[in-house]
């Protein structure tokens, strides 16, 4: 585990405890709660072009931010309750992606694997 | 930023690099597979009660890590192209949610701070 | 198609054209909008308990309600564009799901079909 | 109500009750498996460019339009379930939209109305 989130992690478990929140932030709760803060980011981009998303405003951009910074915190929140490393699993994650996605297929392609 | 986060960034980036998908990874299109992996990670837990979604077996908390791991991959990635760093905005949103959310206010409650 | 959806489809054309957003409602675009309200719809939801969404107040079902609308909405504006009828669609993945999920040994499970 | 809404909607209760499914189908896990379809929808499109999400093939528009069948399903289910006629909430909340939304400033633009 990495010094900064696991950091993190305890900050965001005082503040919980803090609250007596602990009642509310079973997995399933949590998992809402991640895809609520999901729904709230693509809110910012829904309606921009592509091109748009790269060039943001600032005012745009701090928006972006703290959105990533809700979806940031209910996946450290969760990982905490489930005791899941997110270092550890993000590597294995990309261990299994190598293999789902050879380079030689899938390049400059945009297809899911199981459509090759 | 924190060195294992900095290094797993570079590891994605180098990931879509080799594979030429920097042309589909625009903002607006990682934060839409963020949200869809969050929709598999919700997958996981949408019929089970709060308790059971405390007390995983062993295959289930595989695929939760699995979809786990691939949220905070896109989140990555997403920060990466927006120049954000995952762990500053963080913090900061952690000091904004605490004067939103008072103690005194928010113990034991489940209201939006909109409602309190 | 049936008649008031029709309505309803031809109420949300006009609606879209009279404010010239044609331009933003391609298909990406509105699967994205109805994400996004279903992510609202949701957050009504999150730290409630299962039996507490059974019985909303007046307050929490007029919002619930206002949600329910907005993904509707967007759920027959997307049908619109890709010339999609709604009632044929959902008839014809009942029948689908009827044989994924058959009585037998379906019956009191909350299984995904591929985990029978 | 509408008559063919109306069919499907006892069509959908009679499935769930044969397979003894209503234990699993509070409003808060049926708001979840709403969004996990939604974001099923999405991924159908999270790659494509907003043009060839105009285009698509005979073989992603049937994926397309069972994904939407899903979200139709859960959203007349969940309907159902809080005594909400979609129908009359649609077209109120699209009154209201039309108050948020003013043609004289919503025209060609992409703002929420709360940024006017």
């Amino acid at each position: 585990m990495d010094n900064e989130i696991e950091a993190l992690r305890l900050v965001i478990r005082q503040f919980a405890e803090d609250r007596d929140w602990d009642q509310f932030h079973s997995p399933k709760n949590l998992a809402s709660a991640l895809m609520v803060e999901a729904g709230e980011l693509l809110e910012q981009f829904q309606w921009l072009t592509e091109e748009q998303s790269k060039c943001l405003s600032d005012t745009q951009k701090d928006k972006v931010k703290d959105e990533i910074a809700d979806v940031f915190i209910y996946l450290i929140r969760l990982a905490d309750k489930l005791e899941i490393d997110l270092i550890a699993a993000a590597r294995h994650k990309i261990t299994i992606n190598a293999q789902k996605y050879p380079v030689a297929k899938a390049r400059g392609s945009n297809k899911k694997y199981t459509d090759f």
